[in-house]
């Protein structure tokens, strides 16, 4: 099994340099968003999206075993967005987010936003060209995720704690989720959100700006190679 | 890969059939409980565990990619627990579980808890031997969960709807998601529950009374064959 596992990851790992390459040459800020189902990832970019619409172009690519029924709700903002289905797959792979972008060919610039399947194990092992993995925690889902789902909060380079607003009825200790992940990944950004009250949106805006503008700045000609 | 996951799945049928055998010889009533990572899978078992402690023979798998907080938690309520720590894996397999339960070969009769992996994708499609598939869904996820991770709810036999006690500050539509439930598996039967506040627990407990009754008056030689 180590052999196929290999094999599967060499030939994603060609597919994401080639998406990689692709964003470079488009000047695209591009995150893969990945949490346990539930998150409440899906409405976290729907009140993004609503603020940025106008302010820079911006692609949705979204993953799910089944239905459409998150890219419909994308789309409402106004945004573009392609829907992939995996039907027995966990995961998004770079082939199919190499395929999915393609409807935004026409597009320069600005976010591209990948909602993962909601699944904090097997998308940690699968690059799709992204320049971050972001993980969505809920406040809901306990404190111990990142000891019990290392892989995937070692891979985010950013967490967002989102759904905040719920703190007062829950039994969770912000310190203590945060210290784990630092365990596991000791350079980790994280922002508390919520895209219910609006609290640290501003915060997360801001990160998705400084993104893009670092991403400007860079000449294609410097980005990773594919 | 069609040819891969179908040795893997042959494969992994022939370890849950032994399984099932060995539980039917100890009339054990057992459980594969499914859900994504923070649905209270395991507070929901310490509080199951502390009530049927003393009444019949209890013992716990748990599955996690990393850490053994979990046995250690089920340890505590006084019933006995093997950990499996999946690495880089995304579900339990019969093969593993039948490793992990020759620890309780002393046991006879009672509950066999399993706790898989967090996850609503790779679970679905490994039988590990059990009686039913238990999906636990906490109302914090959202009501769509069923029609976008169908594999699951379709092979679980009995959905738990967890932590109730937080609906007042929620939008979660208990009926929509009861709803949705019953797309993909017509039968299934739902209990609400909050192991927080203990509501809806005596009919968790009954529900689980009444599986192993029925395990108790099927001599060993009318089990399902291995």
């Amino acid at each position: 099994m180590v052999a196929i596992e290999q094999d599967i990851l060499g030939e994603n790992d060609r597919y994401a340099a080639a998406n990689r390459a692709a964003f470079a040459a488009r000047g695209q800020f591009v995150l893969n968003l990945v949490s346990s189902p539930g998150s409440g990832k899906t409405t976290l970019l729907t009140r993004t999206l609503e603020v940025l619409n106008g302010e820079m172009p911006l692609a949705v690519v979204e993953g799910d075993q089944q239905t459409s029924n998150d890219a419909d709700r994308i789309r409402a903002t106004g945004a573009p967005a392609v829907q992939i289905n995996t039907g027995k797959g966990c995961h998004l792979d770079a082939h199919m987010v190499g395929h999915a972008v393609e409807r935004f060919a026409d597009l320069t610039g600005g976010l591209v936003l990948i909602e993962n399947v909601g699944n904090l194990v097997c998308p940690a092992a699968f690059d799709l060209g992204e320049h971050h993995k972001v993980a969505i925690l809920s406040v809901t889902e306990g404190e111990d995720k990142p000891l019990k789902y290392p892989d995937m909060f070692h891979a985010a380079d950013l967490l967002l704690l989102n759904k905040v607003d719920l703190l007062p009825h829950l039994d969770f200790d912000v310190e203590r989720c945060i210290d784990y992940a630092r365990r596991v990944r000791p350079d980790i950004e994280v922002l508390q959100v919520s895209a219910r009250d609006g609290s640290g949106m501003q915060a997360w805006l801001d990160w998705l700006r400084a993104g893009l503008a670092r991403v400007a700045a860079t000449p294609a000609s410097e980005a990773p190679a594919a």
